[in-house]
């Protein structure tokens, strides 16, 4: 590939990108359609206005660039949630350390590389790409010690930002604790594996051992059920609602007996109703339904606490002699819980958890099967050997080009779709709580995947045995290394120039939200429904696609300088598409808090010492002994600079600091919310609003949250767990569009070989 | 080496044993030595009884031997501690699963073994040891079905046994905290960190930073003093007292000034009597001394709480959202305080973790070098070579076989001597704030080492390189163990015969502290001092032996069965050995409350583990993949069972339970004792006492513990770490003996080849 065919590449690029945000510009303004590229705006406020049609609606304009541009960080967390904001950081870390990355290394490495061989040079434009690498640079080089330098650099440069956005992030995370409103998620702890007795249910076990241990900062609990039994409670409660209307007790319970039933107080009221009751004589049917209740409690409860102190050290501290046993975690927030993970055995979650573990693991070795066979389709001959038969149709050019060109990039987009709904399958069996947690859990997984499938297959190239083979001797790698990343330097600038900006302009177009909304308005003539499109940030699967190019930003810094301009510009738009998506289509349902942060930053430093990795490898190719010798101690004091982090910064991530939560109790008890707040505890978590919109409303179940659930419908029956229904035709059609502009682009090398 | 070398062998070293072991009951009869051997009561019971002679002292007995078998478990637990009883355990332990292997090998494995090829075979007495390997089976023999029924036997019934013994080790660990007297360290938590301000002392801090947040539980606390500047204090301390005399508050302070003013309550009651002396007008002298003072402070302290739990709290729970700050630990028990590392800075602690870590790495493969020039010394050759100079005195045989046969071996035992004082020292750098924790660290380096240079080293004899280098291609490791392994059983026999049971008999001997003794009274002619010998029991040299000698036998029971009745015949030699040491010799001064279970526990799973990877290269070996094939199950499963104890029981190693710590609370509350403990707290942790015993006496310094204190010298002086100086002679006469019995018994092989 020589500069002029990049030089198009590019060009083709620009233009479609142009083309497809100028579409969008006016895409969003007609007002059929605003379901799709304004679900949050619209989830917030209900209002449809009919604007009157205008000439302007069809011009592009470009004030989303705008807007995306001039928005603060203060209104992405107020509208987005601390989660947005750190995506944001990782896009301004990303441009910062590029820019830099691409000063030193375009006016320093790019002429050392390029006059590195004594060489007749061509007119630029059809001067090979493999000219401007590090592999044009002759063995023993004094002009080596600047690639050392220029990796100094970066590697510092890195370090000192990274240290600095950890605290910043650190200390937002904090601020964004003590100042949002008091969250009953700070006094409540999930308590799991209840130990089971056949004198007294769960629920009297769980105040017997509170009310004991914990007196005095116990307030009450709440259980969970079993997933499906909730409609045959509500039924029951119904039923008890109706004989109880007929007893003495009549006017005390009749507007709250539902809430006070299900999600209220210490969720065995009907044991104190049915006391009750007795006295007037109707024990028989209320002892049964008792009974019933019982047997369908969970081994798990919430437990709500009088102060936030008293809820972190209760989840902290090992509260039996046996581990096993009423153990103790944090609550999620309600919107977060993740309910039918919490009737897991307790036991379970271990074996899960290494099951989950080994299954990616195997799904991502797997996944090579594909791509193999997708290879074997791009050979046509190998092909027309094994099925005779085609020989006549494969003669057809048109045939044949698409068979070799299309269908295997289709093929493996049909592959590639699976990968994040199969990742969040794995996060939701090995037992997350929370929502939050199950994403980012499958967050890492989908981020392991395509660094070892984007990343190393491409570098390593080769069956899945030698490519184990090839890293099984530990010694070896950083040779092995070097020797592959340069050569395939000009395929990941093209797939950063390809993929990357593809995915950027067919996010912000929101394609299969805009094709089911015409579906649906054109085909099957229904009147839309604006609820029917909110979708929450897909962390998961945007966070390991930044973090990818982040890696090969840093990989190939300074072996191929040519790409940082592209990443540069990629890293840019990417700042302004993701600002508007997060300001205009998704809202934020659930937040983890700022924990992507932790992610991220041990990304980049395994990217910044696999980079020091491969630069070792080379200057020992190159015959460069003293710039090997000079980059060793720059990857252990990278790895120190990582373990301090850890150290600084990483408990802030996994608990809050007992001061503050002392400090935030003192403040509600001067105000005097504390008892406001505790009213409203035990209706926070209530499990049956997922099921059942109409029945229980807790006082938090408004609109918002209806859209929510409609929203993501996995969430809704605890029971069952798709979570790839909902996500898969969106992520894949981005995908193939990407692949698609990359075979239109680039046909000369396949992605995968 | 054939049966009947073996036999030779054996016999020569039983007759030894016996021959000490008789010697030692003779010795300990005599009254003039009675110190050596009877430290631990001498400690307790001070009277010094004068027996008449009879001729009963000269006559060897098996007294001892009953004594030592009839003791029961809970004498065990008063006298020796949990440790102790962990330590026996895991002879019993061995004696369990090598008893099960033994039968198991010996009667089906062995035969096989033995007729594995169709060769004539010799009288048995002549017959080579090989012969009863596995290395004489035929490869594809049907018979290595046996192998591998009895690897299933092995495993399960270890993994079995290892989960009884985990499970009645906790129990005993919870009774033991739950039965033992109220203990300070359960009420009091060890704060470093602690920021400093220009505005106030460290101890203000402290007193500040508790009441605020910990004002419900907070009883008072006791800062750390820099070391050396101890004596400075006490001078003060006296100066003051001179001063205060002609106050009027003399009555009031004159018999606790000293206790106030270092040990007791706030320790900055300097502060509160130097406000109080302002009113009788001597500010200035005081105001001084008071200043010098916290100048003298250290960032650390202990802080006194009211109940348990609230001390198990304060130390689990982040305390600020700077983690570096505040960093609050479970404080240990006042006698296994290390004071000299409290005053490190909390922030260079990891850096220094990560320092002794590789230190010790380094330390092990380093020790190659002195073991490659001893194995110089035995090819005379290349040394005559050398050194021609040499040449007419290294004719002489008895030069010769001196500077051939034992050299090396002394040569080798002098490096060797220095293994656990230098692990030591690590571990002391390290930062550990407790003596137990510093033994325990130091018992799991030793643990490395030795089965790394006993094991390893050589099962892949050769220079470190080649030895990296067969082990940095992981999937060759099984194949190449499955090589060695069994080549070097005859030599693993021939170590657990002469190393194992000479170490025994050393240790019961007390040579080092006999030869002291001797030397003591007839040459310097001093009266012996009985507490000058006392000595806690050496954990971190013990353990790992022990542990070895399992990884032997683990690893050799099925290749070659015959092993197992001599490791028996240690095991039991040991468990009486180590009673008795137990009852008369070492004291307890500190224990970790049963912490070593974990480590012999994850030790015994990783011999586990090796000895089915090394059956696994074996099974290949000799073609049997079906055996190979139900192998692996088993490595998985061994590997799950390790995780499901270490979710199940080692939370319970790591911290108290809230429900038991409450329990406890609740007693001493129901009993009146809380208001007596509290009393006494303040005075349990007396920085003072370590350095001088006649200024503070504060309760707790009966005699026990100044005998203690002149035991180990290190603990005395904070500022000087000579852990190596107490123990150096000790283990390298031990083991010297044990390497010259090897050398009698097994000239032909080097150890260390």
């Amino acid at each position: 590939m020589n500069i002029a065919a990049l030089l198009t590449s590019a060009g083709i690029n620009i233009g479609l990108c142009v083309l497809l945000l100028s579409l969008y510009s006016v895409l969003r303004k007609q007002p059929s359609i605003v379901g799709v590229y304004f679900g949050r705006r619209l989830a917030q406020v209900r209002t449809k206005r009919q604007d009157p049609f205008c000439f302007d609606r069809l011009v592009p304009s470009a004030s989303w660039i705008v807007k995306a541009w001039e928005t603060t960080e203060e209104e992405i967390l107020a509208i987005g949630g601390l989660d947005a904001v750190v995506f944001v950081r990782i896009l301004v870390f990303s441009i910062r350390i590029f820019s830099i990355a691409a000063v030193i290394c375009i006016f320093l490495v790019l002429p050392l590389n390029y006059y590195g061989q004594e060489m007749h040079h061509k007119h630029i434009p059809s001067e090979s790409l493999d000219v401007f690498t590090i592999g044009n640079v002759k063995a023993g080089s004094k002009g080596l010690w600047a690639h050392c330098l220029a990796l100094y650099v970066i590697s510092c440069s890195a370090c000192v930002l990274l240290y600095f956005e950890y605290k910043s992030i650190a200390k937002m995370r904090l601020a964004h604790i003590k100042g949002s409103p008091p969250n009953p998620s700070h006094f409540s702890v999930l308590v799991r594996s209840i130990p089971w007795s056949p004198k007294e249910s769960y629920s009297e076990a769980v105040r017997n051992f509170f009310t004991n241990y914990h007196a005095s900062s116990y307030l009450s609990h709440q259980m969970v059920y079993r997933s499906g039994t909730i409609q045959k409670l509500m039924s029951d409660a119904e039923k008890m609602y109706q004989m109880l209307k007929s007893t003495s007790i009549e006017q005390n319970c009749k507007p709250s007996l539902i809430r006070c039933g299900l999600c209220g107080a210490t969720a065995n009221s009907f044991k104190i109703l049915s006391n009750e009751a007795e006295s007037v004589e109707e024990k028989n049917d209320l002892g049964a339904l008792d009974l019933s209740i019982s047997e369908k409690e969970c081994a798990a409860a919430f437990v709500f606490f009088k102060t936030r102190y008293a809820a972190v050290v209760t989840a902290q501290v090992l509260q039996s002699s046996n581990p096993m046993l009423w153990v103790t975690d944090l609550a999620p927030e309600p919107h977060d819980v993740y309910w039918s993970n919490l009737c897991i055995p307790y036991r379970q979650l271990w074996i899960r958890r290494i099951a989950t573990l080994l299954a990616a693991i195997v799904f991502m070795f797997l996944f090579l099967i594909p791509v193999t066979f997708v290879q074997g389709l791009t050979q046509l001959d190998q092909l027309q050997q094994t099925f005779p038969f085609l020989k006549g149709l494969l003669k057809k050019t048109f045939v044949s080009q698409l068979v070799t060109g299309y269908l295997p990039s289709v093929i493996l987009m049909l592959f590639l779709y699976i990968v994040p709904p199969v990742m969040m399958l794995f996060s939701a069996v090995e037992g997350s709580i929370s929502r939050s947690g199950r994403k980012k859990s499958a967050c890492c997984k989908v981020l392991y995947f395509t660094i070892w499938n984007v990343f190393f297959v491409n570098v390593l190239s080769g069956s899945v045995i030698s490519q184990l083979n090839a890293l099984s001797s530990p010694k070896d790698i950083p040779t092995q290394l070097a020797r592959a990343v340069p050569t395939q330097a000009s395929f990941f600038l093209t797939y950063v120039l390809t993929s990357g900006w593809a995915s950027l302009s067919s996010e912000v177009m929101q394609l299969f939200a805009l094709l089911c909304n015409l579906f649906n308005r054109f085909i099957l003539r229904k009147k839309d429904d604006p609820s029917n499109v909110t979708l929450s940030f897909p962390y998961h699967t945007e966070v390991p696609k930044v973090l990818l190019f982040g890696l090969l930003g840093f990989t190939c810094s300074i072996l191929a300088p040519l790409i940082l301009p592209f990443l540069l510009t990629y890293f840019f738009l990417a700042y302004l598409v993701y600002r508007n998506q997060i300001l205009n289509v998704y809202i934020t349902k659930y937040e983890t808090g700022g924990q992507f942060w932790p992610v991220v930053h041990n990304t980049t430093i395994f990217s910044l010492v696999l980079a020091q990795i491969i630069a070792l490898g080379v200057f020992g190719l190159k015959q460069s002994p003293i710039a090997s010798g000079f980059t060793i101690p720059l990857v252990i004091c990278t790895l120190l600079f990582n373990e301090y982090c850890r150290q600084r910064f990483h408990p802030i991530f996994k608990s809050i600091a007992a001061q503050d939560l002392i400090e935030m109790d003192w403040q509600d008890e001067q105000f005097g919310r504390m008892e406001e707040i505790h009213q409203q505890l035990p209706a926070a978590y209530c499990q049956v609003t997922l099921t059942s919109n109409d029945l229980c409303k807790c006082g938090h179940s408004d609109h918002k949250q209806d859209a929510d659930n409609v929203g993501e419908p996995e969430a809704m029956k605890p029971g069952l767990i798709h979570p790839m229904l909902g996500k898969l035709p969106l992520s894949g059609i981005r995908e193939v569009i990407a692949w698609l502009f990359m075979l239109v682009t680039f046909q000369e090398k396949t992605p995968h070989k």
